[in-house]
């Protein structure tokens, strides 16, 4: 029974359903083997045990009325799932959501854990499940660059584990008023400004210290209710997900302390003025409760820069300024796999290129070469918690959202106990629940995360090649929408690239050529949207291309925009007055349009079906 | 195509995989099925395009490494559930969690939704399930009592529904503080008393009333963080599940807010302590956020006296006392469709009997014809909110649970939009995601739920007939437990049931003859649970025998357990002396044990393996 794996010489395609189901006969293989698994397991718990359904029973008029009713509601089912789900697991029609291909394994995990349905919430629900989601939580804190310190754990998504992420920071933040409560000398000569700008590991130190008044500390913290309105401000660019406005309200901490921060023209956040806005906030003695900065921005992409703010953060420390630093890497965070070696390593940068032609990753002009982009993942490791999602990059199948933290006792600023299930101080090989937001919650989640973590390794030999190969897509789609031109009506119309990616997502526009308005501009980009939707499409199963569309604002994204806009040559001032500009936007996940052969093969069919929309718009609308 | 469907004449067993893998063909025939459906699908989707994996890719080296890699993973992943799951399928030796069997069509549904992995969270992720969580959201809702004004969704559980409903409660009753600020003209001459004393009707009403103001309303209501701590108090018996402390903490209203109700000797909230309780708050001019009522109590299935708080705010109204009624049905809210005719109307109590008879449901002391169960259900449809979970007796895998409110307008206090995922004024024919706490999501959920439903309607037909199953087994393992002997060492042990069921819970001890220690009986009855577990029973799979036990101590319950302590010959003193009652409990979701001839067959087993463990208890621990 040999360990050794050679993971780098694994083919990923292996590990799909494929486009048009080229490896059922496996994925069918492998179900039935998990059925029988299952069965067998049932047929031999005290296998003296009578069965309770009898082939007569079976044979009789009543049951097959039953069967017949179910068989006719899942024929249903299948009827409405067929006409009402997205074709994304094309290889190359669908580029829009952030939505593809779910990895083989995980789908079998995931159904074959449905079986059992396990309760994750606790050891007593289900055993199996539970020390898998500890071992993954463990993954996703390591992937985050956290040591053995750190814990995570398998959120249903995004939004629950920013909420989380925003729950755990009030709740430490509060922590040292309450030893001031609770155990004045632990805190004595400290100011309230001193108590309010400690950093995590701080508090947590000062909660241990407390000893066996710990529950009365956490009692006397914020979650009593107390104290909300003095922690601070939430400071999140605007390129946010918009559960960072759920997450202050569902939290009391309010979205009257939301501090939208500024980017720049690549999308990133502007660090001179967070700098400022902070500055401007510790002069008016305003604590700052926590930066956010985004790791794949969910329109652009984006990958703000990390290290500076954590490098903020040490210059504002010698202020007697402190917060919480949290990485919402939802999208972005299996990207740092790519810098991972197979030791669990970060790369050093002078070593990356020849380590990515090692394995197989593409070195011209790839976007996690980018220095930037780089420093980013690589400062995740100090900040103090992060969320990435395994069904996103991840390629597991919902629900599969992530949090990590990097001091696992901060875990216990939320923990609660249920006597039936989890029992303080009765000690259990592993526990997630009572840390959680959720309570019950399938076991097929951490199946499914753990088997696809298990069969693509967490650095650039599994999930490293993975986020390679939509990187690859991302920058030929890009290069490939840029600067395309169709000639329809004597009209000539080119498409723009809005930025360069610094992930998988590229967003476009397209501008008829010496039409200088931004209306038409947003006008034709919205109505090619309505064209590869159902919008004006037709029917979901007879579109050949689909996209995604959103809009920059200037109610949120100031003047981030303006230099591209005036880089088509249209006035800045239209920006103000129209509010907004309208893009395409196309998360590349497409696990299959990474190489020379593939895209190419793809590339005429996409145009051509764009060529199409744009008749169909000069035909039917009133802007060609 | 025949619409007719005698649901009354389907057998029940076509709908399990049974314990013993009974229906393990019919399962296989649907799943293989589904999945060719899901591939036609994939190749039909502009069928000329190319496969993306050549068969020469799959008969490559590195393609059959990955493969054996995979499978590898996938006989790893069989070996831990099969060691590490709870063996609940059984029909007659799992006693203890709320965990059994669940609906063969909704774990079809579920592995089928997980090929499409649709995000429930838009429309534009997953049109198909967003109408199906839209048609059971509804349904929940009218199970609950609700009408067509009614909304509800698939909550990831029950602790996320139920911080879900003191969200909404939390942000409702802000709406007529913040209409003070914005449209004070609309609450002229009204007191901040009066303000916080209104309805969920009268604060939706306002907020309407606030036309184009509406979203600065909303902007300024308890989102904002403001105003938290003026909203009163959240009353929940002492009975709660665990998550409302979570609720608590999480929303900011905080734990302090948190009053505890006391229960009676039925373990059901005490009326007329309620009415006192909330008396001294007016007098004090503390407002009522809201009364938890549990209908199915996590530790004792009990159904709290529903009609009777509806009646006791009617009756502070008159005081200009309001406050929202929330009832935690989590548990027992499937139990309702067993009251409803098979045009969804609540049946007279007069005719109870005789339809039970009509549809096969026994009539014998069942506990759902105890007058005060009945009115409880009945009360339902006057409450504004109820927790109702498809993963508990809706026999739905997880994760699904469930949210039921009275007015749909209440979600609009929450509403977030995402510019790429929902817009503000765009029509689509359903949205989810923009209501609730959790974003992404599984359409998997939606889809099991559906299918259940579909298959057992929500009435006495369907869902009821399912629930008088495990009613009746409850009924039969109450009586049972009740008074059962064992002769071990000479000594005679009585096992007592704690109290008569109103669901399918049972909750019982053992206690040595003659001996009226309390901490004797409560050692003795934790021992017998040590070894029906597998604390000291053994591996899981070599168990004959699996119960699940808690404890009700005196911080929590008061004196609610003391008249049974008392009637077993105990002190009542020792109960506060001991500072708990140890209990074993179980959850007879058991859908097999309804009938004579099955319950008849494992009583003599399940009696053999207690004797078991009473001689290794008497052979190891120093107690008997």
């Amino acid at each position: 029974m040999s360990n050794v794996k050679d993971y780098k010489d694994m083919d990923l395609s292996a590990y799909f359903l494929g486009p048009k189901g080229e490896n059922v006969e496996l994925f069918k293989e492998l179900t039935n083997e998990l059925i029988d698994d299952h069965v067998g397991y049932r047929k031999n718990f005290n296998p003296e045990d009578a069965e309770s359904i009898s082939e007569d029973e079976k044979a009789s008029p009543e049951f097959q009325k039953a069967v017949v009713n179910m068989k006719n509601v899942m024929h249903e089912l299948s009827r409405k799932l067929r006409s009402g789900s997205i074709p994304w697991p094309t290889a190359g029609r669908y580029w829009a959501q952030m939505d593809n291909e779910t990895l083989l394994p995980s789908i079998l995990a995931y159904n074959f854990a449905i079986l059992w349905n396990g309760n994750g919430v606790a050891w007593a629900g289900s055993p199996a499940s539970t020390l898998m989601e500890k071992e993954v939580g463990l993954d996703l804190a390591k992937l985050s660059g956290f040591d053995d310190n750190g814990w995570g754990y398998v959120a249903t998504d995004g939004s629950i584990a920013n909420v989380t992420a925003l729950w755990l920071a009030r709740n430490t933040a509060s922590i040292p008023l309450a030893i001031k409560e609770v155990c004045p000398e632990l805190v004595e000569g400290k100011s309230e400004w001193e108590l309010l700008n400690m950093s995590v590991k701080e508090s947590l130190d000062l909660l241990d210290k407390s000893g066996d008044k710990k529950n009365d500390v956490k009692a006397r913290s914020a979650r009593s209710g107390k104290n909300l309105d003095k922690l601070g401000k939430w400071l999140v660019p605007s390129t946010m997900h918009y559960s960072w406005r759920k997450a202050l309200d569902i939290t009391g901490v309010g979205e009257d302390q939301l501090v939208v921060l500024p980017v720049d023209e690549h999308y990133h956040i502007d660090i001179k003025k967070l700098e400022e806005i902070i500055q401007d906030l510790t002069d008016k003695h305003i604590p700052v409760l926590g930066v956010v900065a985004v790791v794949g921005s969910t329109e652009e992409g984006a990958i703000d820069h990390v290290d500076q703010i954590v490098e903020l953060r040490k210059k504002f420390n010698e202020q007697g300024v402190n917060f919480t630093i949290h990485v919402d890497a939802a999208y972005g965070g299996y990207g740092r796999a790519t810098y991972l070696d197979e030791e669990g390593n970060f790369i050093p940068y002078e070593n990356l290129k020849d380590e990515f032609k090692k394995y197989g990753i593409f070195t011209e002009n790839n976007q996690f070469l980018k220095k930037d982009v780089y420093n980013a993942y690589k400062a995740m490791s100090e900040v103090d918690s992060v969320t990435v999602d395994p069904h996103k990059m991840g390629y597991v199948p919902y629900d599969a959202g992530g949090l990590a933290i990097k001091d696992n006792r901060e875990k216990d600023t939320l923990t609660y106990y249920a006597p039936y299930a989890f029992q303080e101080g009765v000690a259990v090989p592993a526990s997630i629940g009572q840390f959680t937001l959720e309570g019950s919650k399938a076991a097929g989640s951490a199946a499914a995360v753990w088997a696809a973590h298990r069969v693509l390794p967490l650095n650039i030999s599994g999930y490293g090649r993975l986020v390679a190969r939509t990187l690859y897509a991302a920058r030929r789609f890009n290069d490939f929408v840029d600067g395309m031109k169709f000639e329809v009506n004597g009209k000539t119309i080119v498409s723009h690239a809005v930025y360069d990616p610094d992930f998988n997502m590229v967003d476009w526009v397209y501008k008829e050529e010496g039409n200088d308005s931004l209306k038409a501009m947003n006008d034709l980009t919205q109505a090619v949207f309505e064209y590869t939707s159902t919008s004006k499409g037709g029917d979901m199963y007879s579109l050949d291309l689909l996209t995604s569309d959103s809009n920059f604002g200037t109610d949120n994204y100031g003047d981030a925009p303006l230099s591209f806009i005036k880089s088509l040559g249209i006035d800045g001032e239209e920006y103000h007055k129209e509010g907004k500009l309208e893009i395409l936007r196309a998360s590349c996940m497409t696990p299959w349009c990474y190489d020379d052969e593939t895209f190419d093969y793809w590339a005429p069919r996409i145009k051509e079906a764009l060529q199409k929309k744009f008749e169909l718009i000069a035909e039917h609308e009133n802007i060609l």
